[in-house]
């Protein structure tokens, strides 16, 4: 039943520019990146007051369009905080999607509240606006003017669209239904810097949103995050929150409620201000590979490249091919065959209801994740593979 | 009443090579920190799997004597899992000085359990472990084997000594009084690196120790700590809790608990290589520097200055001038008059359990701690202030 032509096919197409050596996805280095860093340490500020800080919080405005941006540790910490800026509290449910990195269940987790499981849909691969209409009318209920699980009592006070390896969820009919249903818009926008909504920014149609600058993200800061917000007075709260609560003052340590060590080191900054110069370049080179791959994909018969939603214009943060559903089942000869070959494949995340932490929460029928679960391969897509395409 | 000869007195002894710009305690980047940045960067791992997390690692190793040091993105983040290595759970009680930075609380209560304040003594400004053996006695029973706090029936899992400023906890008598209670002993050596207690490293007496690295610390990552233990199987759980818990797989994404993403990044690390390669250096000149203010401060009546205990070397991360108790009035002339010169000095962090988020949990009579308190000024400490002594 192995299916030797197709996956020599594929192996051809991935081997982009005849590499022999192909990561799933690394970052490039050739903008500022050294001069910024030793800047930095010649300053003497490498933590968390440094002047690299305030600087990166600056571009990540000017390029995201939000109001504010403040940045954390990574993009877990972000979404924390987001959550908790959100309302989540201790014992509420949070709407999440199942497919998706362990760190969105997690972020929800640590503030002692419910994750729900949500299913995606195959126009984003993120969560599908009109099936969570008709999922949320069965079981919501308002009660004190706030959405309620009618069956568990629980709270519902967020919910997180997750824009899935960069591809924009559908978010103008997102937050109608959410408004609808007086939830916040949480963005977990952490694969999506560089991708748009309708010409408009990821991370900026939240409430409150995360981003991730994680190793192997679009652009990297080591490890890093940031909150977005348009929000005056939370972003007055998630500065305040993320360097431990302290009260301002010349000497005097008073802190006013439990607060976390979550702003990002100014050299982690630099680092940051260095890559987001070369984000533009980047996108543009991201976008050129997934083209490649579409056209390639096109002629090969039983799998096909995921292109962006009609209404986006993504960062292909991840490129996704698509197994057809009779050949689901060679996933793994295909993702074996490749990572010994030194072409770096995986699949998507295990669907997170299914972990045994998750597996008594809540959780919609996950139809859609299920077979995308099963079909899903993500192939090479480092900004670098398009240079001699 | 204000006494202007004291406060003269010891601005003169401040002047440090009459510098004019003091600050607390900033960090020395005289070695191979640019060096490693930029071969960091050239490297292309910069995140959480680069080289010089494993070589940062083994060089803690190899400094403190412990047999594993994991490291983390900050000694929060290190405190936190330590207490959860502990076997610390939801509402245990965990011991731990009001005389403390505030993330000593902060990581117990990330945990959902609850801070026991303790006074700390005059020998090392830390828990005295003769007041704590009268005090435990008072309110510890023993139910199903483990220590439980007679009055809340909260069971008490752990006991966290504080290194002050650098100065270790007579961990020998320590360590008994944990042994009797059966306390899990967490070391917060966050301010302790490069302090001995009998020749053995401060960190490598508790089950589990939190080393930092902020930009304030003896060293700096930018942001880090570390978690240390000789336990073989603690330490692979901390590795694997503050690595989101993912199962190692050439492609799968599975996670087996709601780990953390916790896990210091190589750029982060490099600088510490850096920086650790020159910390006996920079122990001897702190040292230095604190045999001149403690010469300097024994000629003025009204204040001493703080030293360390006799059966330890410390590394004197900030040093103290102690006011006598007739003089403690004045602290505050003092604080404005040295940071309005630009010399920088601050008062101790107020008692955790007099902060609005803590004032509900219970404490130990806290006789010592208040009284220290009004009486702590650190005065200016940074390792390069010794060079032209």
């Amino acid at each position: 039943m192995y299916n030797k032509n197709l996956v020599d096919d594929i192996m051809k197409i991935l081997s982009v520019n005849n590499e022999s050596n192909l990561p799933l996805h690394n970052p490039v280095f050739s903008g500022n990146e050294e001069k910024y860093l030793i800047d930095c340490v010649r300053s003497n500020f490498v933590s968390s007051v440094g002047e690299y800080v305030i600087k990166f919080e600056k571009m990540l405005v000017d390029y995201t369009g939000s109001k504010y941006a403040v940045v954390a540790v990574n993009g877990t910490a972000a979404l924390q905080v987001s959550l908790q800026l959100a309302g989540v509290e201790e014992n509420d449910e949070v709407l999440i999607p199942a497919l998706s990195f362990i760190a969105t269940a997690n972020a929800v987790r640590y503030l002692n509240a419910i994750p729900h499981f949500l299913d995606v849909g195959y126009e984003s691969l993120g969560i599908d606006p009109n099936d969570l209409d008709i999922y949320l009318s069965d079981f919501i209920e308002f009660h004190n003017g706030l959405a309620r699980n009618k069956f568990t009592r629980r709270y519902i006070k967020a919910i997180v669209p997750m824009h899935t390896f960069g591809h924009p969820v559908d978010m103008d009919a997102l937050c109608e239904v959410a408004s609808k249903f007086r939830l916040t818009v949480v963005e977990d926008a952490a694969e999506s810097l560089g991708s748009f909504y309708k010409n408009k920014h990821t991370g900026t149609f939240g409430k409150v949103s995360a981003l991730s600058f994680n190793g192997n993200k679009i652009i990297t800061t080591g490890g890093g995050g940031a909150i977005l917000t348009d929000d005056d007075e939370l972003a007055r709260i998630a500065k305040h929150i993320t360097t431990t609560a302290k009260i301002p003052h010349q000497w005097e340590y008073r802190h006013d409620m439990v607060g976390y060590n979550f702003r990002m080191p100014a050299i982690n900054a630099a680092l940051g201000c260095a890559q987001l110069e070369q984000l533009p370049q980047f996108v543009l080179n991201k976008r050129k590979l997934a083209d490649y791959y579409k056209r390639k994909f096109s002629k090969i018969d039983g799998v096909s490249f995921f292109s962006e939603p009609e209404y986006a214009k993504s960062n292909y943060w991840l490129n996704v091919l698509l197994l057809d559903k009779e050949n689901a089942g060679f996933r793994d000869n295909i993702l074996e065959e490749t990572n010994n070959a030194g072409i770096m494949t995986r699949p998507v995340w295990k669907l997170l209801n299914t972990l045994e932490m998750y597996q008594n929460y809540p959780a919609m029928p996950l139809t859609v994740s299920r077979d995308l679960e099963q079909r899903i391969i993500n192939i090479p897509s480092s900004a670098y593979l398009a240079e001699n395409l």
